[in-house]
């Protein structure tokens, strides 16, 4: 196991767009990558409102904020974080702008009523699947699912302890994002399967909210004997 | 934490029988169950196939075999191990036998190909969901979907090093079943949302059974701050 991991690439010097930076889970991501190293760039409808976020994610984490198309356009990898009802648009306006790019999706489509989360069923199969249809030039990842946005942007938390599962079809751009997950402390990239199994990745969100409410957790995933 | 795990009921007295009990997933859950010290009767269509594998659990590990039939109706809780293709005939010839009993259900309606396992689609939207429209005087519960067959049967193996997610919507059968989970030593039952949002606990196993292929491992999934 120790190999697979140890195969993975130098990602050090890659910088991470955050598409819907704003966001919780996307000022979260960008928290901790920044603190990693990482050049960071929120991106927003409002370059404004992407350089409050940016402005905004505490001691030791240096981001920036820039317009979704700048952000796309400039990141090396870029995160989608948008939410669920504004993903197929968002990602259809920045087409051009992501091609040849490793596109990361951790958008989790989700409904809400008085019994907690579910999952919205999505016509391409999930978000990621949804992505990958809308940008045919660009490798879409799915992973980042189930981080808790709470974790990531509690400045008492060191340590987030989870693994990341990482699902896509291409082998170098899973292992650039396994890579790339692990250069959060604590956390790990796991490999999680192709993009055609990534619709249970993100519903498995609503059983974690289920989760967080019975026991009063941040819970997030381990994946054992790897 | 601990109080939620500690509030469990005592199951140590409960007999459990368990459908398609000749199947690896049924066999090695009877083999783990017997060791606990609990009264297991494996069903199988053929009385004498259940007897065979009933025979066959290793050093330990006593249980008897019977019908599924006799198994339903004598054991107090039953889970259902059956191949999923059989999976809605068989409840619906076990109704009556049922009745009145937590049944769990840990049958993963999956597909392979080429490319590995995915998740069939299932009309009730999960195989717990079909079993409980099937039993409507049963309560179901879903649990055992993640657990390695493998695992369970290798004598070499004392510790069963994962979390088992329990799904239903009623609390004292999911109660009941967290605490028969922690009768496996290493094991431990948690909470995993309501019966709707059992598909993509069932759908996992495929990103489970890809994570085996690529890291050579029998992987299992362990919740993290609970």
């Amino acid at each position: 196991m120790s190999t697979q991991h140890a195969d993975l690439p130098d990602v050090s010097g890659l910088s991470i767009g955050i598409l819907g930076g704003t966001g919780d889970q996307g000022k979260g991501l960008a928290r901790r990558f920044a603190l990693a190293g990482h050049e960071v760039i929120i991106g927003s409808r409002s370059a404004e409102r992407a350089q409050q976020a940016a402005d905004s994610l505490g001691e030791g984490a240096t981001a920036r904020g820039a317009e979704n198309a700048a952000v796309a356009r400039e990141a090396d990898v870029v995160i989608v974080a948008v939410p669920w009802d504004g993903h197929k648009a968002t990602l259809e306006s920045l087409r051009d702008e992501l091609a040849g790019k490793i596109v990361i999706d951790c958008v989790n489509p989700l409904g809400f009523d008085k019994q907690g989360a579910y999952a919205l069923p999505v016509e391409e199969g999930s978000a990621a699947q949804q992505a990958a249809a809308v940008l045919p030039d660009s490798t879409v990842v799915a992973a980042f699912h189930h981080v808790s946005a709470v974790v990531l942007l509690d400045p008492e938390i060191d340590q987030v302890d989870l693994d990341v599962l990482v699902l896509g079809d291409d082998r170098e751009a899973t292992n650039t994002v396994q890579a790339l997950a692990a250069r959060v402390k604590g956390m790990r990239g796991v490999y999680g399967g192709r993009l055609r199994n990534a619709h249970q990745i993100e519903a498995l969100t609503a059983n974690l909210i289920s989760i967080n409410r019975r026991y009063k957790a941040h819970a997030g995933l381990r994946v054992t004997d790897v």
